[in-house]
């Protein structure tokens, strides 16, 4: 029985996938394939993993050959999640050549950035192993790619931040700079939106934190660059009544360092805006 | 008098800008700022770039707030290309303030993403100066970016590989077995491209280039993989006959031996897939 | 300086109106007015609520004739949300008469649907008002027009549920089925969720209330289906710490007596799937 | 053999269904239902009519289920047009249990809104039983759902007045006014349209009504806010030389009256503007 | 004053115009124009006619430009319907001279289109003047254009027959076998559809036009492939009960000895299908 | 084994047949066909060429009814390319008679078309035959279907000019005056253009053809409205080192005269933008 979140629905990702797919054939296909490769002739590939990773987009990339051709077979080896070695096949697929030749692009592209977003999330999660601390995404992701990105983060281990400026608020020093104050942002956040709406509030300093502790309706606070001597007081300060989220200049060699603050999650902009593709290809 | 390529035509984006600004906004809009912020409260903004960098995407990233509120009024600041020093101010932003706050993030996205592209480029060609090579990109781009992606290489100074599948013949080790050789792969593209469509073919070893060598209708060709002493054995067996690609391996520390080779272009996947977006940021 | 969400960004519903206007106009546009009325023909109209109501839509309304025809001149009366009086103007109108005459029968039947609902949610808010208690939506919407249909419902003064089954988790019946037990099925969104997603659970008695009542991690319950003596005991269980939620046979003569049980929310789907439209007209 | 014009075809709703299921998913799909139920876990399921209903949707819910997870099967145990007692299975599903919760909202509320534009249909047409009378829809309708709600006043038994602005003409005060006159008005029309176009004159006196009677090419007159005495001498005048339709203040008390003044349709917008939903539900 | 159905709305082929823009534009817009034109270079243009035409499409073309640069200024010289001789100037364009160059062929594409169904239409419509028989076109269209080419036969003096399978009904052949005879088929159209649909039905014997005389409810025969006896016959049989059109082999050479037979109609499509462009270029 | 570009894959043109069947449908379908036809007979159609010609888009035709229906059975007898004779047999069809009726004319305005397309070429191709002059098309296509006529150009036996402006440079006159001559468009051109861009330049007199063959990274040359005479001397001038174009006035009594003349190419625009369609019907 597998639990958790599972796969994506394919129906949130195949207009991306088609219209990617149309990107790369322009408006003439692939004219090498298309001259060289016989329309009948069939053949199999292996999409294999060049790196040690963990994969993310397995699925997804599985769907770009069937999409293109539905007389495609893909035959997934891992599952979204799988910790891999260097070499491990992770997609065996049969049908035209053409097909496999043409489509291969598009999948590799999406199968390299999202297992190279699942890998960067779980070696961070591995530096504070043990720590309880959780490690978060932002809204720094790709345009047109976020619901894929932020799947990729989970698949590596980490937790989602809010998805949109829609599903959560997140009180910024501009809203406090317009409201005049935390309390009143605050008040007039609580006065619009509804009760499934969380409230997170930033601050940047230890005496913004003991007004936004006085206040009612509030669910997280955001404690933005603070040095670690600064997280572990606000973590005391806080005491458990709010969820607490360090954020900036967050590296790995300083993740374990504001994990063992005692915060309970660590978020970063980098895990989806400037990861590292894992390296991915297709063997005909 | 600007001459060269210029700014892209709005109409090529506006669409993906549409589509990233909906993608943030979900069916609720701001909820933050829209329960803070006064509708009629106007505002300004600059957004600064944090870091040095080759900026690329000013317009794209200036059209997002016009696009979410046509009456808010955009100045840039650098032309794309620019080359600029950290805290200098990108482009100035005058508007309901609502609409500063609410657009913020999807032109950050774009703009740091672009300019980390052009910058990521920037860098490696003025690691190859006075070589004469050219630093090329590849077909490794992020679904549905691919035009503004190979547009920030260009603004730092590199040069585009094809476009898509469609738009130039890339024969590459598949194609060579399917046909039973270079020599017949190439015939068979020659028997059905167009005549404004270039032929670059890809070899691994020099006795493949000499094969290659021997053939008409060539433009082109890939040397993957090669080491130093091989490149420039190809070059000089090239003797300018053909355009010569090196390809495979390429990274900062070894771009200028390889470009010593004398090859005219140097191309890498990292450039537009696993860069590292510029530090850009709106200050209210 | 006008506070609360106030109106939608246009480009929310932008494509909407398009859409809609180009249902009405079909392929050939509007046949009769453009054989009758002369081209250069200009004209004035105002829209008019024929009953009293508390409108919505005024901008939506408003921009559909714009859309169609970028030269003609709008001036919205009233803002969203006004309690208005059959026979007051809603909107005036000048520009071509064909314009006017073509893009009515849409800008009508949205601010029609929107008024309608923001009416019957007014008159709900009303009979309970002095309680305490907030009127709420559900996902019962119309395909497509779900944040409009929500963001009439805020303006009439309810409150809004999830917009998705993405922004926050509502355990029902099925899921704890599936888990063995609601313990379970929250163990198992605990786990999985991030910490800006809301956990609701539905319960429709008063032993699985109490089950819910030991859990941790839960904002929010939703009685289901209670009889007002079983109400107004769970009110008085859960004792203020959670949101407490009746739903159910919710109806105009019934909801004082469910307020006064003492919840935190009443919702009710018949708000946007069974409401009534205002009666509005274009008078030119 | 089943005649008449039986059921839509599916390409003109899978659009609008896919639309529906995104609207419903947003960014990260049905969270509760990921988390909780097992990936591989399938079950069944029955959508029942919890009251006595005239169904329309069937296939419309059916294939919302099948759009998101293909591997889902569905068999509508009703057509279209059935009349359903409270209770009775209206859609028998076998398939994976997540896909059939999370689809199941986006094809209860469009069945549940086609159903009760149906209802009402059949309701007023049961009522004009034996006059002869047909009940007729307007363009009142939900925009994007056009096509769907005149469907489902089809499958009540009414008939469809013109689709959009454009596939028939329809000459109203505003036309006349322009024209200098309901002759010159015709007359303008008769000049533009094709031979496949019917021409409708709005009147809304018997004056009026006598002035086009005298006119060539007009095949319809819709007789507006007629009293009951006007109505039936207007019908006497007309004599069976035009198509006589009724309109304006139409209820279910007044229906049987206007029919019996002899008119061949009578129209009303509530039919699709404010109909109730038929209560529909999935029990799995 | 400007009477007549007049300029398409523009809300409807902007999308058109969009993606045909797009079309031409690729991943890289126009490489040579941009490489060539400084960015801030105006300049001006003139859109002429190098044949005598009668033309259509000048709103549209002129569109084109405003669409991909909304800082370039147009200025139509003559109005759709209009008959020109071999170079007259059409449209006058001032602006960025890049944005001239890039978005000629576009709308120089359908500016010649459709000036040729105008021109083809009206040439067909000199030839039969004085008999009182209108050019009709069909459903024969170019896919994606048939709202711009049944205007452009308006614009040339030609009537529309239907624009879809949904706005009239036309029983041919197939239908009248599976109904077993034209007075079943016509039955089973009537019991269907609605009051502004009209009934057209296709004979191609007069023994069949006789059945068809012999029913009511049908608004139109068409006579396919009579020769001109038959027609002539056809003609003195229906005698004005029925609009008549004459389908089949229609050619300049014959129209006329078809129209004088008296028909109301001649139809034929090569008027959109197999039509010449009018040569337009533009002078810069 | 079937080489050469063989067919398009189907996902570049599903979504404009999805497109092209909605434009027929409307909004209410075939409302003859669904009145007449019983929603569960099933019945078999032949697709029939009614003239001798070279077929082109007979996949995409097929496609059209199992888009439409996906329980339609399709056998295509020909492939493209295929020169059949009047007659002749292109498609075998069998499902429910519904779909064959409804979805034929979309299928059939897309293969007469692209026929007519294919048939024009091999005509022009015959007539040149033996000279090794190959026939080439241009931009002038239709908005939307550019990729579709292109693919019938190469089906007929021709050479596809650049798809759009930016997979090749092509340098015309206003680009010349612009720059101040070919020599500095060129090397503007060259300066900005990646190594897989070819760069044509176009022409009018041999004096500008001598300043052209004096420049580097040129790849062709376009004669525009050369008479024979100097046709014949450029092509002695440029004695191979380029590719030769001719164009303006290409007709098919003139075209072999100019094969004759030793150019490599000719170009023209009617192939697309003016060709006739190739009749073809459906047998049910």
């Amino acid at each position: 029985m597998t639990l958790g979140r599972g796969p994506l629905p394919a129906l949130l990702y195949e207009d991306l996938l088609r219209a990617a797919l149309v990107e790369d054939l322009g408006r003439a296909g692939d004219v090498t394939t298309d001259a060289i490769v016989p329309v009948d002739l069939r053949g199999t590939g292996e999409i294999r993993v060049r790196q040690d990773a963990v994969v993310a987009g397995v699925d997804v990339a599985a769907r770009a050959f069937t999409l293109y051709d539905p007389t495609v077979q893909v035959v997934p080896c891992v599952v979204d999640g799988a910790r891999v070695a260097a070499g491990e096949v992770l997609v065996q697929i049969e049908g035209p050549l053409r097909a496999l030749l043409t489509a291969e692009r598009t999948a590799l592209n999406l199968l390299g950035r999202l297992s190279g977003i699942a890998t960067a999330t779980a070696d961070l999660v591995a530096l504070v192993a043990g720590t309880g601390t959780e490690i978060v995404c932002t809204r720094k992701t790709t345009p047109g790619l976020r619901f894929l990105e932020k799947y990729a983060v989970r698949v590596g281990g980490g937790s989602n931040h809010r998805f949109g400026l829609d599903d959560a608020v997140l009180v910024k020093d501009n809203h406090v700079a317009v409201a005049g104050g935390v309390t009143e942002a605050v008040h007039r956040v609580r006065a619009t939106v509804g009760h499934l709406v969380k409230v997170e509030v930033e601050v940047d300093s230890l005496a913004q934190l003991d007004e936004v502790l006085g206040l009612d309706g509030i669910d997280a606070v955001l404690l933005d660059n603070f040095d670690l001597d600064a997280l572990a007081d606000a973590v005391r300060r806080v005491d458990g009544r709010l969820v607490t989220e360090a954020s900036g200049g967050i590296t790995p060699e300083r993740v374990r360092a504001v994990a063992e603050c005692g915060v309970d999650l660590i978020s970063t902009g980098w895990l989806t805006h400037s990861v590292r593709n894992v390296d991915v290809g297709l063997d005909c």
